[in-house]
């Protein structure tokens, strides 16, 4: 019993700390890049050619010594001959000598000796330029600065350069990158298989019918999505039972096949706390039992056969802030994210806010930004029981230990959810 | 020819205005409750019973009246007979009654007469509950208000409150809404498939080995992982050539299996602008060939056999800034989303920007939260053409037409694009 009272608590950096250590990447896996777009990238993508590798038309136009061009205005055109035409995909044949100009489209290599474009709407043509455009002529109407609408060789992307470090997310903009170094396949971090258990004895299935008494097992939805929208591959595992020997056959059989185990429930002080129990006669190591922490203050986590277990709050509010903090970290560090905590923001308090508390609470919040301010508000009635408002949080509000009050205004601390 | 120039210029609100005429939510369809995480809602979720249906206890302790420990403190605390155990998932068998209270844990209801409950930690049992607690006592340490630890019956969700309405994304809150409410199979809009073309001769595959002049195709990849990131199901198709017929035959081709067509390229004043050229010859009815905005000017769409056909500008910037102000609505709008567009937030502009558009202008932009205000910057070089920078923004950077200098620190609207 001694683990139910006089527990060791330790702060949620402590905590983060203390599971960090046993986190290791997980293998990678090469998949197609469409496959590829959410994963995380697990290896470092440099750059094998420079981008553009050519002087790389922006405009359709005409490619131009500026000099030539100095002088030219509506009244006073400058007529050039047009010695060629390049659509994008080819070379270019000829050099742009004094006097001449290339008709030339977007995202074609600019020929030698032209040092600017002059988009087409600034352009006269002559007469009809047909495939031999011999003979071909073009009034420019407006000067030009010297490299205007031509991004240089490298421009974009020097040869050698890191591109995209691991541990990064593929968005359509990596996903663009990834095609233009040619990775048709993509090495990306295994999601980590993640066992969700809930523990209670008035938990029905989601299938069951309404008991008196009994409430339907929401809490292994809401970490599976939580879990998935992280990176993570979710396994929702059938309920615990209150007999320690049951759980921990259960999560023992589980444990071979998964990089986590995360349980909800059952590591308060009531008597049928049946994680505390476990953990009183586990072959593992725990790793802390009481964290300071609002809501989730008995949040534990323990160390078995090299996996980590994380057992949560059974209150869904509590379980959704536990995920949060503790969880959601380590499966991104699995992913090889490297900065796998979630950002502090600061933002303005929309409400006042009097509720004391001996631990740093974490209050679930809305976000709004009114005139370039970020403003925050609890998300709904914010007990930790309180199941309903989950949905309308996009952010955690951080408020110290203390008991003072906060006025609307003040600035507070805000981890995103979203 | 007449289609490449003198086009008619229309606002980008009413670009949509004229895209949401022909859009249509996909059909639903049924998924299991983890397969629904992200999705669409395809109906209205409404509360069968009322959250909890119950008194439900909000900590482990003791269930009493709280006119019986109005004058308890730690020096006089009052002593109760104890006569029940009531776990979480049972229904209580007695009435509290004066003098009386009831061991209770976290979730479990509250009995009959007690109308607050006092935590453990506020307690002392005076001799070991065991399974029969008949003659067990607790003295109370602590006066506890009326209703104290007790969320009422309907306290969360009334019977028939419309808990989730349809068109809303499954996140963690909703999975546990709908857990809570026995829906373990969810209706939801099905993924709208959208066929994904781009034009250059200019393209190679990504598969293909660089060659001089020309460019590995990046922009479908980032389109498919825009319509994905957006709850779509991106189609790459294979690149189009430069003549009109064999586009016709390749888009009428995929139009009966699809929901949307996205091109990029081949839409401007080029002499090898295909799209063009298309819809001057195909029979279907073009919607616009120009919109006030940059990056993307000459976007345009058409109605194609009843099916949309987006052909954003083929730049990599503008044909991410046209997905994100003209296709990302049509998608979510398809799936039933009813607030479509990306909200607007405000925020100060963290670097000057001087230069004059006669349109609108999108810049990808970068936000931070520094004090709770919002900043933005561009991202990186911000041309239509880079697309190395793509990765680094957040939001598009709303600047209306005009020429007039912006400063650091004048407010800009902001549409976020994560």
């Amino acid at each position: 019993m001694k683990l139910r009272f006089g527990r060791k608590v330790i702060s949620v950096d402590e905590a983060r700390t203390a599971l960090y250590e046993y986190v290791k990447p997980t293998e990678t896996e090469t998949v197609s890049l469409p496959a590829s777009f959410g994963r995380m990238l697990a290896k470092d993508i440099y750059a094998d050619h420079a981008v553009p590798h050519f002087r790389r038309s922006g405009v359709d136009g005409y490619a131009v010594r500026s000099q030539d061009i100095a002088a030219a205005n509506p009244d006073n055109p400058i007529v050039l001959h047009v010695i060629e035409r390049i659509p994008s995909g080819t070379i270019p044949k000829c050099t742009v000598q004094a006097g001449m100009a290339a008709r030339i489209m977007t995202g074609a290599p600019v020929p030698d000796g032209a040092d600017t474009v002059v988009m087409l709407e600034m352009t006269d043509s002559l007469q009809d330029e047909v495939l031999s455009s011999f003979g071909a002529k073009v009034k420019i109407k407006k000067n030009v600065q010297a490299a205007s609408n031509i991004t240089p060789i490298a421009g974009e992307v020097s040869l050698g350069e890191l591109v995209i470090p691991q541990g990064t997310r593929i968005g359509p903009g990596e996903a663009a990158i990834l095609a233009t170094f040619g990775f048709s396949m993509v090495e990306v971090y295994r999601r980590p298989r993640v066992a969700i258990f809930s523990t209670g004895s008035e938990l029905l299935q989601v299938e069951q019918e309404m008991q008196p008494g009994k409430i339907r097992n929401s809490n292994s939805y809401m970490l599976a999505a939580q879990v998935e929208a992280n990176g993570g591959a979710a396994l929702i595992m059938p309920a615990l039972s209150d007999d320690p020997g049951q759980v921990e056959a259960a999560v023992e059989a589980v444990l071979p096949e998964v990089d986590l185990i995360l349980t909800s429930g059952g590591v308060s002080v009531g008597d049928y706390d049946v994680l505390v129990d476990v953990f009183g006669r586990f072959d593992g190591e725990l790793l802390f039992n009481k964290v300071a922490m609002r809501p989730g203050t008995p949040t534990s986590a323990a160390l078995w056969k090299n996996k980590l277990l994380i057992a949560l709050s059974g209150n869904p509010g509590a379980s959704f802030v536990g995920f949060e903090l503790l969880a959601k970290p380590i499966i991104k560090a699995m992913l090889g994210c490297l900065c796998p905590e979630t950002e502090v923001l600061t933002a303005f308090l929309d409400v006042p806010y009097d509720k004391p508390s001996v631990y740093p609470r974490y209050i679930r919040g809305t976000t709004r930004v009114d005139a370039g301010c970020l403003w925050v508000r609890p998300a709904g009635i914010d007990k930790s029981s309180i199941m309903v408002s989950i949905k309308d949080a996009d952010c955690l509000i951080w408020l110290p230990a203390g008991g003072q009050g906060y006025q609307r205004g003040d600035g507070v601390k805000v981890y995103t959810t979203r």
